[in-house]
């Protein structure tokens, strides 16, 4: 008997989450709800999944170009065991509302506040507190990065301090509307809401973060610099990456020059829409002087956050108790199990 | 007994070339030839194509980096039946004289000149005519895109008179080093190469072009204007449009409203690295006025000519005399086989 | 005694409209009406200009942040002779009816529709007929651009058939919410708007257009298709180009091989804000084939409508009744007063 | 008895260079130096500049594109009081042999190493330590502006460590050929040269620097990370910012929210080329947590260093013991003397 999944919203999230959930031995994509009657849309009906509209009015018109639509947002909801919502802010506001009522276990995704579910979810840095929690948030693309890469980074040594810049891409690729074009934008106030955010899942870690956005729609960047409080080496650094689930390790030296080479990269082992689920760290941008390391590392935005959405289904409703059960599964569902890893360090 | 292909070059045409005869019954990827020790390059490895080196320097160096390397340049010419030559213009001419004189058949790509075969080749437009010559050129991404436009716009009346505006792409993805950032660079001196490099494969149209690079690296992306000698109606050009393999209507209606849902639809798909071996149309840009239409179509310039790559083989060697029979196997293979196409037409 | 001249709206256009009225002998900045409680609206202070807020409200929070604001909306009319309207589509609409209902004559810009004044002003193509109108619409800055190349391109000879197709800048520098960002959009819906504006100016001409918008923030740039109805030469073409005011001459050959290229000149020439109010072609784009020419120009959208509205300003009032004597005053004042052009030909 | 100065190399530093040295009463340009027959450093002309080529056949080629060139390279330095090398790396190093054999002073600018003189410059940092050398390297536009800030920093109290992520733009607007278009490029190998170049001129600063490079042609942007050896407050930084010459303080909340509104600014002040001499600092994203402050800042990589050059042949040549007296001709003469810095705190 498999878990029976909704994903509300099939935009950039939903519909990788979908896919994702499909390929799981443990759960079905139950049902898709969404509002437009797109061609992206309509590619739930090439996949298969059962589709929803958001209402009778999106029923009417996403039937009338030609879209096989289940019935609305209550049908799909009928005899689910969870609910993804990766609905806009806003709309997923309203949304937990009725999960509440229903009383249906629920994820949103990281661009909502911890506030709203009161729990915060990263598959590495804290599966464990989750358990059985019926509700939570995967947090952003840039705090699952960093929660994988402090994961690492803490394995190591005691941190006393750490600091990242982060050089957002502008908007996703479909986001035509959205700039900058040619500029940079920094973000103003003081510091990032990233390192705050990474601490509602590793509260102890001493982290702030900087951050601009930038003409771009590849990948995030990261850079890290991170204080120990006795002398690490680089070597036990680089182990510890290759230890970590979900993190690779790229070279420059092998061509892997900036983040368009790393896209393509992953283009040409022919992941699905070139996605990397992965969090890639640039092995020659690792440098250690004393107890300092910097780094260099880029998460693919419509991506990485896919497979922390998939535990954290597991962790929610208490089908697995270990993170490195549900690592593991959901890795090789994915194809992104790591034979040189440590799933036993989770 | 299946064809043995060598692909020389294993960039962004020769990777795809390589899958793409990887997916024919009727032919096996011999051997890859390149020269840098890169993850990129490393990627036929994963894929279990035996890879040769350009010299044995190179050799040197990859296996230097880990790579599997089976010889050299000669090496992979030994038992081949053609070579795909992919490399670089000005190494290409070099190639071709070792190739004329071991006698091996061989197929250039787009970026060289007519006069380096005297034989250019389109699947739509002139495949008969190629076959058993030994050697050919598959035209270039955007060329290879107009002779399919315009198999399709002369199937429906006498064109007149034919002017392409193209808005080139930048730069390929991974060329990081090319720009522009945020100008635009007409191409001066008049006409543009691409109407005459259309009439080496359709001598008979009286077609002209302008062309312009943007700062971009999704698509090309052509506006076309043609006159006919009569009046035609738009749901002619459409029905040809949809007749004709290779070409597919996209709907801003639908919310493909740019190259970049284009891609998006692609992604979607799960062709791998986002690839579009078909020419997509607007079809809310296609527009009649008496004797005169216009239509807004973009092709991916990685990926667009690759079927033609496949279909040149069995040309150039007499695997198949008709072209519905190459361009049905190819298409097949490559799983973009149109069941609303109406193959008998070429 | 001069014209007293109101400038509505102090962003891309406005600020400019100002600077140049400013610098004319026959006219005066009366007032700059703006919202924004802003570093750039702050700079009609720093130039002296009377500064009035749409509303109290503004007004208020323009002087917190230490702003001279004289007065609200209706106190810059007090007086006024005219104003230039460029605020934002659907605000100017509603400004239009206060000015009607106060008897002032205005000005708006090409984001209107004609029918809102029922004239559209071409300084070059329709000064005469728009001389004591008291309300016009300065036609936009690709309608402007295409008015004066094509007043050079009939005075050649008779024009059959003209077609443009317009790849368009995806925002002006000043507007980083907006995209594209790495993609091509295309207008979809057949022609676009463009060729059907200019007919608004230069009713007999046979025009069509297409156009795209591209990743870009420094100008417009025009692939144009003309096919006379005799055999042209290209130094006639030249000629007139020359002979043309308010149209320069650029050249590959001499290094001006892209639009950034155009645009560095104009920083090199100091003029404002790197302004170009001319339009620039690129001799070297130009090409005969026998009736036919083409040709690829470049315009930049902030500015070259600006001498435009200042020529508009002495058509509406009366102040000057033929197009040379306007167009002369306008362009010494702005400092781009040509002296190898032929003012006598308007 | 004014100061003879020749310009080597008429491109992006260059031709700044030259008008602001034009522009101070103790100092002309006696010469300027280029190969390239084109129409920007034609602009030579115009402005009145005498011109020379690099060789004769650079002469004879910008003679017959109508260029009114005085003579050749060494024609050019006769006379000459001092050197300004502004030519691409590799063809400095030649030259500079040429300066030594024929005992002119030079100066070179950021993209040679500090190695070539044995001596950097910052007219902030160590002006004093210059006077007289004969021979010195003005940093480059991204050290001069880390000069600038923690020449400032350094006022408020003790700086134990110093941290600065680098965002850079991709090339300057005129060298369309360069990239990465859509593409993030990391600066691999560790820490990156800007900050020991930083310690050239303030050798007892503990900073480290990391960069990436973006799709952007505006500015470079720093985020900043101080960590002072006690704590400090926000106004001592803004109030050191404010004293400092050479610095501006901009605002988000004032509408100054990216780079854009950055360089948008200072085209409406009418800069030459929309040059900012200035290193701009968000007042907004300055921020201090215990002895911990961030700030983000960005420098125009065109013009940032052209006050410098300008003082640096005044420091070399002994022209000016002070730094405050040279900054202060520099900045009047440029016209960005601000009236509330603190000249005599360098």
């Amino acid at each position: 008997m498999t878990t029976k999944v909704v994903v509300n919203g099939y935009g950039v999230v939903g519909k990788r989450v979908a896919d994702a959930v499909n390929c799981q031995e443990d759960m079905d994509v139950h049902g898709i709800i969404d509002i437009a009657p797109t061609s992206l849309v309509g590619i739930a009906n090439e996949r298969g999944y059962p589709l929803f509209a958001v209402s009778d009015e999106a029923r009417k018109k996403m039937i009338d170009v030609g879209m096989d639509v289940k019935g609305v947002f209550e049908d799909a909801l009928q005899d689910a065991d969870i609910v993804i919502d990766t609905a806009p802010k806003g709309i997923t506001t309203k949304n937990v509302q009725i999960y509440e009522k229903m009383g249906i276990p629920y994820i949103v995704n990281g661009g909502e506040k911890h506030a709203l579910t009161g729990s915060s979810f990263s598959a590495l840095a804290n599966y464990r507190e989750t358990v059985g929690v019926k509700k939570t948030r995967v947090v952003s693309c840039n705090t699952t990065t960093l929660c994988r890469i402090f994961t690492a980074l803490k394995a190591v040594s005691t941190i006393d301090d750490a600091f990242i810049s982060i050089v957002r891409r502008g908007a996703d690729p479909v986001r035509t509307s959205s700039g900058p074009i040619n500029a940079i934008i920094p973000v103003l106030g003081g510091y990032s809401h990233h390192a705050p955010d990474v601490n509602t899942v590793i509260p102890d870690l001493k982290i702030s973060s900087l951050a601009v956005k930038t003409s771009s729609t590849l990948t995030h960047v990261h850079m890290i610099r991170v204080k120990y409080n006795n002398e690490v080496s680089r070597d036990s650094l680089i182990n510890s990456f290759k230890a970590t689930p979900r993190i690779i390790l790229v070279s420059g030296q092998k061509g892997i020059t900036d983040n368009a080479q790393v896209i393509e990269l992953f283009r040409d082992k022919l992941r699905p829409r070139n996605d990397m689920f992965e969090t890639a760290i640039w092995e020659d941008s690792i440098f250690i002087e004393g107890d300092t390391a910097v780094l260099i590392a880029c998460c693919h935005m419509e991506s990485v956050a896919v497979p922390e959405n998939v535990d954290a289904i597991r962790a929610v409703l208490s089908m697995e108790k270990e993170p490195q059960n549900s690592v593991i599964k959901t890795d090789k569902g994915l194809g992104i199990f790591q034979e040189e890893a440590d799933y036993s360090i989770l």
